[in-house]
Protein backbone atom coordinates (compact mmCIF):
# COMPACT_ATOMS: atom_id res chain seq x y z
CA UNK A 1 0.00 0.00 0.00
CA UNK A 2 1.45 3.43 -0.96
CA UNK A 3 1.56 6.32 1.27
CA UNK A 4 -2.02 8.45 0.56
CA UNK A 5 -1.71 11.89 -0.78
CA UNK A 6 -3.55 14.66 -0.24
CA UNK A 7 -3.76 17.79 -2.61
CA UNK A 8 -3.57 20.99 -1.35
CA UNK A 9 -4.57 23.77 -3.50
CA UNK A 10 -4.07 27.20 -4.19
CA UNK A 11 -8.08 28.23 -2.48
CA UNK A 12 -7.75 25.76 0.18
CA UNK A 13 -4.57 28.47 0.64
CA UNK A 14 -6.37 31.63 0.69
CA UNK A 15 -9.08 30.17 2.63
CA UNK A 16 -7.27 28.76 5.53
CA UNK A 17 -5.07 31.82 6.13
CA UNK A 18 -8.34 34.19 5.81
CA UNK A 19 -9.33 31.99 8.63
CA UNK A 20 -6.10 32.58 10.31
CA UNK A 21 -5.73 36.00 10.36
CA UNK A 22 -9.15 35.70 11.34
CA UNK A 23 -8.07 33.46 14.74
CA UNK A 24 -4.62 36.03 14.91
CA UNK A 25 -7.11 38.86 15.24
CA UNK A 26 -5.34 41.72 17.20
CA UNK A 27 -2.03 39.46 16.50
CA UNK A 28 0.37 41.61 14.49
CA UNK A 29 3.88 41.20 14.28
CA UNK A 30 6.88 43.54 12.93
CA UNK A 31 9.00 40.90 10.88
CA UNK A 32 8.24 37.22 9.91
CA UNK A 33 11.00 34.53 8.63
CA UNK A 34 9.61 32.17 6.83
CA UNK A 35 11.91 28.98 6.64
CA UNK A 36 13.29 28.06 3.28
CA UNK A 37 11.39 26.43 1.14
CA UNK A 38 8.20 25.44 2.60
CA UNK A 39 7.22 28.72 4.09
CA UNK A 40 8.08 31.30 1.17
CA UNK A 41 4.72 31.50 -0.33
CA UNK A 42 2.67 31.31 2.80
CA UNK A 43 4.89 34.55 4.11
CA UNK A 44 4.58 36.14 0.88
CA UNK A 45 0.85 36.06 1.00
CA UNK A 46 0.87 37.10 4.76
CA UNK A 47 2.95 40.02 4.29
CA UNK A 48 0.83 41.29 1.90
CA UNK A 49 -1.89 41.21 3.34
CA UNK A 50 -0.43 42.73 6.75
CA UNK A 51 1.28 45.33 4.39
CA UNK A 52 4.53 43.92 6.14
CA UNK A 53 7.72 44.69 4.28
CA UNK A 54 10.14 42.87 6.55
CA UNK A 55 9.85 39.38 5.25
CA UNK A 56 13.18 37.39 6.05
CA UNK A 57 14.11 33.98 5.70
CA UNK A 58 16.65 31.48 7.06
CA UNK A 59 17.44 27.62 5.44
CA UNK A 60 17.08 24.76 7.16
CA UNK A 61 17.86 20.96 6.26
CA UNK A 62 16.58 17.95 8.06
CA UNK A 63 19.02 15.15 7.40
CA UNK A 64 17.41 11.63 8.37
CA UNK A 65 20.81 9.24 8.72
CA UNK A 66 20.23 6.10 8.84
CA UNK A 67 21.09 5.67 12.59
CA UNK A 68 19.06 7.25 14.93
CA UNK A 69 20.93 10.67 15.51
CA UNK A 70 19.51 12.97 13.26
CA UNK A 71 20.53 16.45 12.68
CA UNK A 72 19.31 19.68 11.68
CA UNK A 73 21.52 22.28 9.99
CA UNK A 74 20.23 25.51 10.31
CA UNK A 75 21.81 28.43 8.14
CA UNK A 76 21.49 31.56 6.91
CA UNK A 77 19.83 33.27 9.97
CA UNK A 78 18.62 36.78 9.04
CA UNK A 79 19.53 39.81 10.33
CA UNK A 80 15.52 40.85 11.59
CA UNK A 81 16.86 44.58 11.96
CA UNK A 82 16.08 44.94 15.89
CA UNK A 83 12.52 43.64 15.76
CA UNK A 84 10.42 42.45 18.79
CA UNK A 85 7.36 40.87 17.49
CA UNK A 86 8.25 38.26 14.83
CA UNK A 87 6.15 35.36 13.59
CA UNK A 88 7.81 32.59 12.42
CA UNK A 89 6.19 30.69 8.93
CA UNK A 90 6.77 27.26 7.80
CA UNK A 91 4.19 25.02 5.83
CA UNK A 92 3.59 21.98 7.86
CA UNK A 93 4.97 21.23 11.37
CA UNK A 94 5.49 17.63 10.88
CA UNK A 95 7.97 15.81 13.69
CA UNK A 96 8.20 19.08 15.16
CA UNK A 97 12.20 18.55 15.37
CA UNK A 98 13.22 20.95 12.70
CA UNK A 99 10.80 23.94 14.08
CA UNK A 100 11.70 23.21 17.57
CA UNK A 101 15.65 23.63 16.59
CA UNK A 102 15.18 26.35 14.72
CA UNK A 103 13.23 28.01 18.03
CA UNK A 104 16.06 27.36 20.20
CA UNK A 105 18.98 28.84 17.86
CA UNK A 106 16.19 31.91 17.11
CA UNK A 107 15.60 32.51 20.97
CA UNK A 108 20.07 32.35 21.50
CA UNK A 109 20.35 34.51 18.58
CA UNK A 110 17.74 37.48 19.32
CA UNK A 111 16.77 36.69 23.16
CA UNK A 112 14.95 40.21 23.63
CA UNK A 113 12.61 39.37 20.42
CA UNK A 114 8.98 37.42 21.11
CA UNK A 115 8.55 34.70 18.80
CA UNK A 116 5.33 32.77 17.24
CA UNK A 117 4.84 30.31 15.03
CA UNK A 118 2.67 29.72 12.09
CA UNK A 119 2.08 26.31 9.88
CA UNK A 120 -0.75 25.50 7.84
CA UNK A 121 -0.67 21.71 8.90
CA UNK A 122 0.07 20.66 11.95
CA UNK A 123 1.04 16.86 13.25
CA UNK A 124 -0.56 15.72 16.60
CA UNK A 125 2.27 13.45 17.19
CA UNK A 126 4.98 16.34 16.53
CA UNK A 127 7.42 17.31 19.69
CA UNK A 128 6.79 21.19 19.03
CA UNK A 129 3.28 22.89 18.49
CA UNK A 130 3.32 25.90 16.30
CA UNK A 131 0.95 28.61 17.94
CA UNK A 132 -1.19 29.49 14.56
CA UNK A 133 -2.23 26.89 12.46
CA UNK A 134 -5.02 25.46 10.25
CA UNK A 135 -5.10 22.35 9.45
CA UNK A 136 -4.16 19.26 10.87
CA UNK A 137 -2.12 16.82 8.96
CA UNK A 138 -2.77 12.67 9.07
CA UNK A 139 -1.19 11.94 5.61
CA UNK A 140 0.92 13.49 3.01
CA UNK A 141 0.32 16.44 1.67
CA UNK A 142 0.81 17.65 -2.06
CA UNK A 143 1.53 21.60 -1.86
CA UNK A 144 -0.12 23.44 -4.79
CA UNK A 145 3.86 25.34 -4.90
CA UNK A 146 5.58 21.86 -5.24
CA UNK A 147 3.33 20.14 -7.72
CA UNK A 148 1.18 22.68 -10.03
CA UNK A 149 4.54 23.57 -12.36
CA UNK A 150 6.27 21.21 -14.01
CA UNK A 151 9.75 21.14 -15.51
CA UNK B 1 -6.54 59.68 -14.38
CA UNK B 2 -5.41 56.77 -12.38
CA UNK B 3 -3.08 54.36 -12.75
CA UNK B 4 -3.55 51.49 -15.34
CA UNK B 5 -3.79 48.17 -12.94
CA UNK B 6 -3.55 45.11 -14.57
CA UNK B 7 -4.48 41.92 -12.62
CA UNK B 8 -1.74 39.18 -12.87
CA UNK B 9 -3.79 35.55 -11.74
CA UNK B 10 -2.12 32.18 -10.36
CA UNK B 11 -2.81 30.28 -13.90
CA UNK B 12 -0.77 33.68 -15.49
CA UNK B 13 2.13 32.72 -13.86
CA UNK B 14 1.88 28.95 -14.06
CA UNK B 15 1.96 29.66 -17.54
CA UNK B 16 4.34 32.13 -18.03
CA UNK B 17 7.04 30.03 -15.87
CA UNK B 18 6.12 26.67 -17.79
CA UNK B 19 6.76 28.97 -20.96
CA UNK B 20 10.12 30.45 -19.43
CA UNK B 21 11.37 26.75 -18.28
CA UNK B 22 11.03 25.59 -22.08
CA UNK B 23 13.32 28.70 -23.05
CA UNK B 24 15.94 27.62 -20.87
CA UNK B 25 16.09 24.65 -21.69
CA UNK B 26 19.34 23.10 -20.89
CA UNK B 27 20.34 25.72 -18.10
CA UNK B 28 19.43 24.17 -14.72
CA UNK B 29 20.89 26.44 -11.70
CA UNK B 30 22.90 24.90 -8.54
CA UNK B 31 21.34 27.44 -6.03
CA UNK B 32 18.53 30.34 -6.24
CA UNK B 33 18.57 33.80 -5.14
CA UNK B 34 14.86 35.35 -4.25
CA UNK B 35 14.51 38.96 -4.06
CA UNK B 36 12.32 39.47 -1.21
CA UNK B 37 10.05 39.60 -0.95
CA UNK B 38 9.06 39.84 -4.90
CA UNK B 39 10.62 36.81 -5.89
CA UNK B 40 9.48 34.92 -2.77
CA UNK B 41 6.11 32.63 -4.93
CA UNK B 42 8.18 32.31 -7.91
CA UNK B 43 11.41 31.02 -6.69
CA UNK B 44 9.06 28.61 -4.54
CA UNK B 45 8.08 27.25 -7.55
CA UNK B 46 10.81 26.95 -9.45
CA UNK B 47 12.35 25.28 -7.28
CA UNK B 48 10.05 22.40 -7.11
CA UNK B 49 10.06 22.03 -10.50
CA UNK B 50 13.89 21.81 -10.82
CA UNK B 51 14.04 19.75 -7.41
CA UNK B 52 16.39 22.21 -6.08
CA UNK B 53 16.63 22.86 -2.20
CA UNK B 54 19.13 25.96 -2.63
CA UNK B 55 16.78 28.53 -2.26
CA UNK B 56 17.96 31.47 -0.59
CA UNK B 57 16.66 35.46 0.00
CA UNK B 58 18.36 38.67 0.37
CA UNK B 59 16.63 41.63 0.94
CA UNK B 60 16.48 45.06 -0.51
CA UNK B 61 14.59 47.83 -0.18
CA UNK B 62 14.64 50.63 -2.68
CA UNK B 63 14.50 54.33 -1.10
CA UNK B 64 12.85 57.09 -3.86
CA UNK B 65 13.74 60.25 -1.91
CA UNK B 66 12.77 63.83 -2.61
CA UNK B 67 15.73 64.35 -3.99
CA UNK B 68 17.02 62.99 -7.40
CA UNK B 69 19.48 60.81 -5.24
CA UNK B 70 18.25 57.56 -4.40
CA UNK B 71 19.57 54.54 -2.18
CA UNK B 72 19.30 51.20 -2.50
CA UNK B 73 19.81 49.06 0.72
CA UNK B 74 20.33 45.24 0.28
CA UNK B 75 21.02 43.21 3.31
CA UNK B 76 21.18 39.30 4.38
CA UNK B 77 23.01 38.54 2.03
CA UNK B 78 22.79 34.53 1.91
CA UNK B 79 25.70 32.07 2.28
CA UNK B 80 25.14 30.03 -1.19
CA UNK B 81 27.42 27.28 -0.02
CA UNK B 82 29.99 27.47 -2.83
CA UNK B 83 27.28 26.95 -5.49
CA UNK B 84 29.04 28.45 -9.20
CA UNK B 85 25.84 28.60 -10.93
CA UNK B 86 23.28 30.90 -9.27
CA UNK B 87 19.47 32.28 -10.84
CA UNK B 88 18.40 35.36 -9.23
CA UNK B 89 14.56 35.61 -8.98
CA UNK B 90 12.65 38.97 -8.98
CA UNK B 91 9.03 39.42 -9.83
CA UNK B 92 9.28 42.31 -12.33
CA UNK B 93 11.93 44.58 -13.26
CA UNK B 94 10.50 47.87 -12.92
CA UNK B 95 13.34 50.60 -13.30
CA UNK B 96 16.28 48.21 -12.87
CA UNK B 97 18.46 50.07 -10.13
CA UNK B 98 17.45 47.71 -7.80
CA UNK B 99 18.28 44.75 -9.74
CA UNK B 100 21.04 46.49 -10.94
CA UNK B 101 22.73 47.35 -7.27
CA UNK B 102 22.01 43.67 -6.18
CA UNK B 103 24.05 42.19 -9.10
CA UNK B 104 27.20 44.56 -8.55
CA UNK B 105 26.92 43.71 -4.96
CA UNK B 106 26.61 39.69 -5.28
CA UNK B 107 29.81 39.95 -7.79
CA UNK B 108 31.80 41.55 -5.61
CA UNK B 109 30.41 38.85 -2.74
CA UNK B 110 31.24 35.98 -4.78
CA UNK B 111 33.45 36.60 -7.94
CA UNK B 112 33.27 32.95 -9.19
CA UNK B 113 30.11 32.44 -9.45
CA UNK B 114 27.84 32.89 -12.58
CA UNK B 115 24.71 34.68 -12.02
CA UNK B 116 21.68 34.81 -14.11
CA UNK B 117 18.72 36.56 -13.74
CA UNK B 118 15.17 36.19 -14.19
CA UNK B 119 12.06 38.39 -13.71
CA UNK B 120 8.06 37.85 -15.11
CA UNK B 121 7.66 41.48 -16.29
CA UNK B 122 10.97 43.21 -17.63
CA UNK B 123 10.09 46.95 -18.52
CA UNK B 124 11.61 48.27 -21.72
CA UNK B 125 13.14 51.40 -19.89
CA UNK B 126 14.83 49.75 -17.10
CA UNK B 127 18.72 50.30 -17.12
CA UNK B 128 19.23 46.52 -16.21
CA UNK B 129 17.56 43.76 -18.54
CA UNK B 130 17.02 40.14 -16.73
CA UNK B 131 18.28 36.84 -18.69
CA UNK B 132 15.26 35.31 -18.66
CA UNK B 133 11.68 37.16 -18.32
CA UNK B 134 8.07 36.13 -19.79
CA UNK B 135 6.06 39.65 -20.51
CA UNK B 136 7.17 43.32 -20.94
CA UNK B 137 5.45 45.28 -18.28
CA UNK B 138 3.34 48.46 -19.69
CA UNK B 139 1.14 49.34 -16.63
CA UNK B 140 0.91 48.68 -13.02
CA UNK B 141 0.65 45.31 -12.16
CA UNK B 142 -1.45 43.79 -9.16
CA UNK B 143 0.67 40.24 -8.71
CA UNK B 144 -1.94 37.31 -7.34
CA UNK B 145 0.06 36.85 -3.99
CA UNK B 146 -0.39 41.04 -2.81
CA UNK B 147 -3.58 40.89 -3.88
CA UNK B 148 -5.72 37.92 -3.38
CA UNK B 149 -5.51 37.40 0.36
CA UNK B 150 -7.67 39.71 2.09
CA UNK B 151 -6.40 41.12 5.76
Amino acid sequence: MGIEKTYYGYPQMLEDLGILLKKMDGYRPEAMIAIARGGLTVSHFLAHAWKLNSLYTLNSVHYAGTEKLEDVQIFNVPDIQGAKEVLVVDEIVDSGESLEAIMALLKSHYPDTIFKTLALFQKKTACFQADFWAREADSWIDFFWEVDLKA
